[in-house]
């Protein structure tokens, strides 16, 4: 297993580090972003958050744009940020936004052509996590959060795989996506027309029969335009009121669906999984 | 003086807005970003940041990336960020990222053929200040900032109008512009190849000369690729020690001259500013 950097730049006495890898999961050569806390470089294993970005982003979005290093830094924690999808030329694409590169949607796909590349759950649940274990001074401590697609992503990783992380939050996730055009549109392409496939990946539905449960915190801005027909947070609050899952949904007059509501709020969000991290 | 409001995000508790305008000084249709702190909303006149971008930036790079807008929700500072030249399709331009569009050093042209729209100097020493106390609630009382190239142009703007600003700083500032490739192929455009012409746009030469004194701080980072060739510090600092003029100089092992830089320091530059602009 290599793996290539790409660049370093020091940030809040830390750094930031973009690489490249050929990924197995996903049989293509993918790139992902660490940031490593000041204490990181003092020999400490610090503990890994992972985020995972929404439609159209790639390792650098949430990097550049949500102000997270400086809390990071004071906290001690990695942060870790996978791209939302395979990636290549031999890659299949679609012309949407919403579907095919940049929409992975943290699935396994089934169905042609996707099958073959679009692996990302694998990517984000095993691989990933093997590679920066065995690459970085971090411990094997793990919180996840995410935004809209990846806040989907986020919510249906950690529900599934309640023993490998600590805590799970999410700005803006895709609640139900098995009920909304995007994930109806996506879900259909990655695994196919009978929708009871698409249980797995159904962030509302895999919380509604939880047994085993990982702290969370949902943010949702209340101007966001994605808000009633995408995003659904209080099908989700039902869900978490059915099955007495410890989720806090907190929704904010104003926000949009933007990195400047994420920057709001970011520094609550690391703050609630250090909580978790450092029991 | 129309102007047209083009993006709204609510970011800790403010707003950052987007407008264009057609300016005057620079015969075009402009657009300008501003961060109004909560503060602004409750009928408060705030005082104003302007902060000016480097080479290649728009008005979003520093809105986007800086982190800026926490520290200023706090301190009850607007932020404006003016766009890096005149924009538009009959707006003169060269091939290279230093000169033409996004490269307009914040200076009034006096060659053929930048003089018709390159007057950037004019634009954010009057006309912008003017239309911001004009259109918003914000106070007479301003500080200036900016990077690279902005960080050239905030110099020279309060070395040359030190009656309109409480205070300056720079993040790794081209210092004496005369004196690098960069200034020497900007200025030799848009000014001529009399390098007297460039004292009034180069800080080193200004600052030595200075007589009224307006605070200053200014950030490096050792690891910046440009330090050496295009930026130069030193040669500020030394105007700076023969002429008595209040500028701090800190060098940042390790930092280079990415927005990664500027956001591990920019809480010191708005509280910097912050302690003149409320005296």
């Amino acid at each position: 297993m290599t793996i290539e950097n790409l660049s370093s730049n020091k940030t809040f006495g830390g750094w930031h580090k973009q690489y490249s890898h050929v990924s197995s999961s996903l049989n293509c050569t993918m790139r992902f972003a660490i940031y490593l806390p000041p204490q990181a470089s003092s020999g400490e294993k610090v503990p890994v958050l992972y985020w995972l970005s929404g439609l159209t982003c790639t390792d650098e979005n949430f990097m550049q744009k949500a102000g997270a290093h400086r809390i990071a830094a004071e906290l001690g924690i990695a942060i870790v940020a996978p791209d939302t999808s395979p990636r290549g030329e031999d890659v299949a694409d679609d012309e949407g936004y919403d579907l095919g590169k940049g929409a992975g949607f943290y699935v396994n796909a089934t169905e042609a052509p996707w099958r073959h590349h679009y692996q990302m759950y694998d990517y984000i649940v095993n691989e990933l996590p093997a590679l920066i274990e065995s690459t970085f001074p971090v411990s094997n401590k793990r919180a996840i959060s995410g935004h809209s697609m990846g806040g989907h992503g986020a919510l249906v990783i950690s529900l599934r795989n309640p023993e490998r992380f600590t805590s799970v939050s999410a700005f803006s996730p895709i609640s139900n996506p098995s009920n909304c055009p995007w994930g109806k549109k996506a879900f259909t392409a990655y695994l196919g027309e009978d929708s009871k496939t698409w249980r797995n990946y159904d962030a509302s539905i895999l919380m509604r029969e939880a047994t085993q449960k990982v702290p969370g915190l949902v943010d949702q801005g209340l101007a966001d335009d994605f808000l009633t027909e995408q995003l659904k947070p209080e099908l989700l609050e039902a869900a978490a009121k059915a099955s007495d899952y410890p989720l806090e949904v907190r929704l904010h007059e104003g926000y949009d669906h933007s990195y400047y509501f994420i920057a709001s709020f970011i520094e609550d969000h690391l703050r609630f999984h250090a909580d978790h991290l450092q029991r």
